[in-house]
């Protein structure tokens, strides 16, 4: 199965798009990328507009599309907020998970995501008791992702308790395994699929505790699994820390030995100098429009940058699902603090949208238009309202800083097309949202 | 001429919507508005999704709409940014930048913006000196707005010198009159039209100083004009203040009088604790995205309006034309340096997106769903992806929080429809940007 795409411009690494580039493909690989073709060749589909490597969104909660709306008029704090989200937590089984999960991860093929990082915690049934298949939860959220057409490594999460001295409460015994041993063969059973990986997460600190979390790691490491953990996304998760080990969750994450073996800390906003250092083997997973929505604050991207940590995107709570928007997030918000613009380039934040969180979700050899990649690619029209006047050369900063997931018109994931001319070639989405939402509420 | 409309749901000011509201017109006003309504009544056009009061663009530079994806990626501060300003600023003549404003404001129009404020200093030829007809450029921005079906009001800005100490550099030649006389000669001379009206502006402290600034505010309160001035947008412009007067910009416009007379303060994003309170018998108009690509900093918004002053939105350089998002970073901004959430709710930022707006502008008839009101109304679909799944209980903050300028479908200024199912009835808008922005940078 071959075919190829003439791209009127295409973004191959620089900081210009590359005008005329043909994509050959082979099965779900580019055979070769050549650019400066003039006129598409014979049989070749035209793809007018911007195109992209496909956008990766390194950290998602698929389930948290039902509560866009509902609830970030809330007053209070991010604490207050989960509240409202366990609540939903609380009543999904597995068809109303995968019903939600499946208009979720459409809607992502839509904004142009083709790979999805799926922080996957809702394990159990409601009263903690295991499915008879353990990982039906897990099959319901993999599946909906290979049937919206769209890559995904479920991060598996192992969650153990409600915080360093607190027990699970109600609704958190869905999300507990009895221990890491219960968790790690529960897991064994997760199978991959061409377009599905497993990867390991580690809830936070305060779910673990440090030999938990050790054990993880260790299981990661054996099954070659990438492993990502929240860190730091509250300033009261490093208190309770400190309190309880006398060190940051960062600090406790390099005593077990996460750096540097294929580890995302997500959010990293409540970092020390320390543990910015200690982050520069790793890779650090923003989310800054849920870190907005929750008032959790502004993380140091560039410091985090100079230190050698790579940075990817997540929606999070998919309140927004426009990877777009959280590039340009990162350096809009680090300008609002520190008075200085230019701190991430258009190329910085895009590699953050594409390469680097194919790197974190354990597909290093997708994100990138060159031979022997992943066919995964994303185009954006620019004829549109908002990226009308574009000049080519500035295609790149109008990706970035203008377009949104409205402009997307084409995406294409290992080979095969699963949004044309702005539509999802097999999911109704807006009906599958409305209806999977509804009944998620219900 | 009459017209009704029958709508799903509409705004009518509370924290919920209502359902079945039927809006009747006579002429340009509405003749009665009325809720609860089951069933269209007969004749009546039927809009789905949200309607919401017309949206008021409360400060805008249609001209630097042409920077869009240019400027983004720099590196530096306000001030290097505004160098690239100027070389555009350089170039436009009378019929390009009527081309330009003309359609900018359609892309505004499909936005759902129905007012908009033009903050409009660019008066004469490139070497200084008047147009034969001294408001050439005046004239064209202004029947752009009306050929672009929005109304306007043009806040002629009066601009007088580079700075405290300095002489006006050779662009900003283009933006001087002679004196505050020259100036109010000048602007006698512009003429309202039904949809267009006539304001004041002080560019900012710095470009006029004391008597000026005086002389101005007397010339706009005879007139019965609005009066906007910049103020605090940047520390550095409160230190030449500070070093001239002894003053604060907000305390030397105070002790012209200029608060509690129409007096729109833009941005007032580094203000003290006493420029708060002096600020509580005035608008203040927030432009959030610019003030993040431009690295201003966040403005105390809700500390503003807790001494009393209303908020008005606009979106300044027209990098983003969507005031549903200038209306939520309101909120989300905030958030980031508070770490509470609600700040704001949803009502309070559809006020300033609204009749706030029409206020600041002069046009305090509009921007409510109300007998007697100008009939200007907007129309959000809650059926495209971003919305879809909303309860119409929570459409108040899904219009605030998730809704894009994507989303508008039907847009009404006083009783003439301007775009009708996501398309603006007279202008192909992207056409026309693609166009005048190649003009403008030939």
């Amino acid at each position: 199965m071959s075919a190829t795409y003439w791209c009127e411009l295409a973004w191959l690494g620089g900081d210009e798009p590359e005008a005329g580039v043909v994509l050959t493909l082979e099965r779900d690989r580019f055979a070769s990328v050549e650019s400066g073709v003039a006129d598409p060749p014979a049989g070749a589909t035209t793809l007018p507009g911007l195109t992209l490597p496909g956008l990766a969104n390194a950290h998602s909660h698929a389930f948290h599309r039902a509560l866009r709306s509902r609830t970030h008029a809330g007053a209070g704090t991010f604490w207050t907020w989960r509240e409202q989200m366990y609540a939903l937590a609380g009543v999904l089984d597995p068809d109303r998970y995968h019903a939600l999960a499946r208009a979720t991860f459409a809607e992502m093929a839509l904004a142009g995501i083709t790979v999805v990082g799926e922080f996957h915690y809702l394990h159990h049934g409601p009263d903690g008791a295991p499915y008879a298949d353990a990982n039906a939860m897990g099959w319901a959220v993999l599946s909906a992702a290979v049937q919206a057409g769209i890559r995904i490594t479920l991060l598996d999460t192992c969650y153990l308790r409600g915080g360093f001295e607190a027990p699970l409460d109600s609704v958190q015994r869905r999300f507990a395994d009895a221990d890491v041993t219960a968790w790690a063969r529960r897991t064994a059973a997760l199978e991959t699929r061409p377009t599905a990986r497993i990867g390991a997460a580690a809830h936070s600190v305060r779910a673990l505790g440090k030999a938990s979390l050790e054990a993880v790691v260790d299981v990661a490491r054996e099954r070659a699994w990438v492993l990502h953990a929240h860190v730091s996304e509250q300033a009261a998760e490093n208190e309770a820390c400190l309190a309880a080990y006398g060190v940051t969750p960062t600090e406790l994450l390099a005593q077990v030995g996460a750096p540097g073996m294929g580890f995302t800390a997500v959010h990293a906003t409540h970092v020390t100098d320390r543990d910015v250092a200690l982050l520069g083997r790793s890779c650090c997973c923003l989310c800054p429009t849920t870190e907005r929505d929750l008032a959790d604050g502004i993380g140091p991207a560039r410091a985090l940058r100079d230190a050698g940590a790579t940075l990817a995107l997540g929606t999070d709570s998919n309140a927004v699902i426009d990877i777009l928007e959280e590039a340009r997030a990162v350096e809009l918000d680090e300008r609002l603090i520190s008075g200085e613009r230019g701190r991430h380039t258009p190329a910085d934040l895009l590699r953050a949208a594409t390469s680097a969180g194919y790197e974190s979700l354990g597909w290093p050899e997708g994100g990138r238009l060159e031979a022997g990649a992943l066919a995964d690619f994303t185009t954006l029209a620019l004829d549109g309202v908002r990226l009308a006047g574009t000049a080519p050369a500035d295609a790149i900063p109008a990706a970035m800083f203008a377009a949104t997931a409205g402009d997307v018109r084409d995406v294409v994931v290992g080979g095969r097309e699963v949004v044309r001319d702005g539509a999802h070639v097999d999911i109704d989405v807006a009906a599958e949202l409305d209806a999977a939402i509804r009944a998620a509420w219900a």
